[in-house]
């Protein structure tokens, strides 16, 4: 609300943006069509009908006053030139996720997912209430860029195999679809990992050019069909503990919009947060089973030794990365602080009760 | 979106419906002021903050058009009458929880939270996504309201007891302040459970009318100063796994409503739940720091045989209402149905990491 107050008192707006009075009169006839480009395929599960849903609360929560065009992957600009598409105002609004960014923006990693780092609600909890938005915004801003979170997977399974992995020795020399630091972890322990478009693993599991793949979890996998070209599905959760899906607006648009439709993008992209969640901790308890029962799928976990291994390796990850990028640091300084706040509470709280549903035999 | 295609395609609302085309223009300027009667003191810590916050949703994302004057307990009604109040039209809107009024809807104590049930994000998926809306929908609509969630606490700690338990027989004859089924569950085990406004435990304990109290968590007793007046703090978490705040919209009114202010309620509500769950992560998170740093409170977790017990105790509570309350029937076999399906899911993931994490040394 700090912006608005300002807006109160000095009734000028900051450099750049746009100063409309809370009960806008002057636009309140404007419409607005804009379009949105995702890193998904057109209507995919719960990704792309994600991007559907928050289009369709946009118009809804604006009387009709505001569209979003959503477009596939490839429709008007690949899976992963989203972020420059929306930067250059080639689309007004995309929806990604924000590590595949590293190569441009080394910082944009931790507001995915951090290896063995925080939960879908701690994540949560650092970006509405303790400071991780006002980061991203800060360097998102330099991009010219307005990010969101707008969905999340929650937990990711660490992925689809080729071979059984008994121990570490068995990850030597693998070729795995993994973006993000927990990729970069994935080669500190022998692996090589490489980063493609979702649409890209199937073929490249079936024609050998990847050993193992990680997408996202059951749901999305089975669409994908990743199970007819792996037969093992390591569900050891340690590369994506939550995975926020990125909605970005080009800042200039941003800028120019009335803020009761700020607002409304806010309010819609906060709305379609909660209900993706919710959405895919239905449909992946759903997809498991069907993985499981109707084709007979395989599911594995890592061996404790692989665990500990990626755990250090993870470490060292974040470290080199935070050392070398001033913005990583003030990024992963804040999100540690927090973690560390945040944590005790979640094992005393959530953390504790799943032991306890689980000892007394719920 | 049914009804909205029901709309379209017949081009009438249903009976009691006002039907508002998409793009509303004949309403598009008139503006409603409702009141909201809340159980929880004006301002209280995240419970009544949390009913400003959607308040100021409402007005925001309506660009002015919809204001809501939130009143704290006791302000036009007492704290456990806000059911009534909203239901006679005394305010438009109410915010509480659904477990205040199992003596008149019995079933509406499971879409609160039910001891050794779903979880926050189960919860919330059975209720955007398995059919926990629509069953609350029809059965609050006969008490002409239209409920939402407003909110979640997240868990909750089982509260403070003025003396130590150590065993299932040092449970025998306590006084405790505990509403839902879980107070039931408590009966079973020979606790004599009462339910109260929040604000009269503080006394209650004090006087030794109690001899033990739940009331939330960390951020919300010790804005009570519970601490004050009992030594232990039980953390364990078996009575609400989760904890849905209730928004109550009285029917007539919602009906008046043009469609595109109805949405605006709707996902105003979806917002502000993701916004109080995330919060209270935070919040509980430092109010149990200051209790065990600052206030030297002893955190204490009840003996396996008191858990144990609770749980047969808490089965036998919800057979016992399923038997005499077809609503409740109704109810609970959905819930039951859906936490099967998904709890699967959450062990493989929110549960397998949270191991993960704590095996690792994170």
């Amino acid at each position: 609300m700090q912006r608005r107050q300002f807006l109160k008192t000095a009734g000028l707006g900051a450099a750049g943006v746009a100063a409309a009075p809370f009960v806008s009169t002057a636009s309140a006839n404007e419409t607005y069509t804009w379009d949105m480009v995702t890193s998904w395929p057109k209507n995919f599960p719960a990704l792309g009908t994600g991007a559907n849903d928050f289009a369709r609360r946009v118009e809804q929560l604006s009387n009709g006053r505001m569209r979003i065009r959503v477009h596939g992957a490839g429709e008007l600009v690949p899976a992963l030139e989203v972020f420059d598409a929306v930067a250059a105002g080639t689309a007004e609004m995309g929806h990604s996720a924000s590590y595949y960014w590293r190569g441009k923006v080394a910082a944009s990693q931790f507001f995915t997912a951090v290896p063995f780092g925080m939960t879908t609600t701690e994540m949560n909890a650092w970006l509405y209430h303790g400071g991780g938005q006002e980061l991203w915004d800060e360097i998102y801003a330099n991009h010219n860029l307005k990010p969101f979170a707008v969905g999340n997977t929650g937990t990711q399974m660490a992925g689809w195999f080729k071979k059984e992995i008994n121990s570490l020795e068995d990850m030597q020399g693998l070729k795995l679809r993994l973006p993000g630091l927990a990729g970069e972890a994935m080669n500190g322990i022998g692996v090589s990992t490489v980063n493609m478009a979702g649409s890209e693993i199937f073929t490249s599991l079936q024609t050998g050019a990847l050993d193992a793949a990680d997408w996202v979890g059951p749901y999305n996998d089975l669409a994908f069909g990743l199970h007819q070209v792996a037969d093992y599905y390591y569900t050891s959760v340690w590369n994506e503990p939550t995975a926020v899906l990125e909605g970005t607006v080009n800042l200039d648009a941003w800028n120019a919009l009335p803020e009761d439709l700020q607002d409304v993008i806010r309010e819609a992209a906060r709305a379609s947060n909660l209900a993706m969640i919710s959405e895919f901790a239905y449909r992946n308890a759903q997809a498991l089973e069907t993985l499981v029962e109707e084709h007979g799928v395989q599911l594995r976990t890592f061996p404790e030794d692989v665990m500990a291994a990626l755990y250090e390796s993870s470490k060292q990850a974040i470290q080199r990365q935070v050392e070398s990028d001033e913005e990583s640091r003030r990024v992963y300084e804040s999100y540690s602080a927090f973690q560390e706040v945040v944590r005790p509470f979640s094992d005393v709280g959530e953390y504790a009760y799943l032991k306890s549903r689980d000892n007394v035999g719920a």
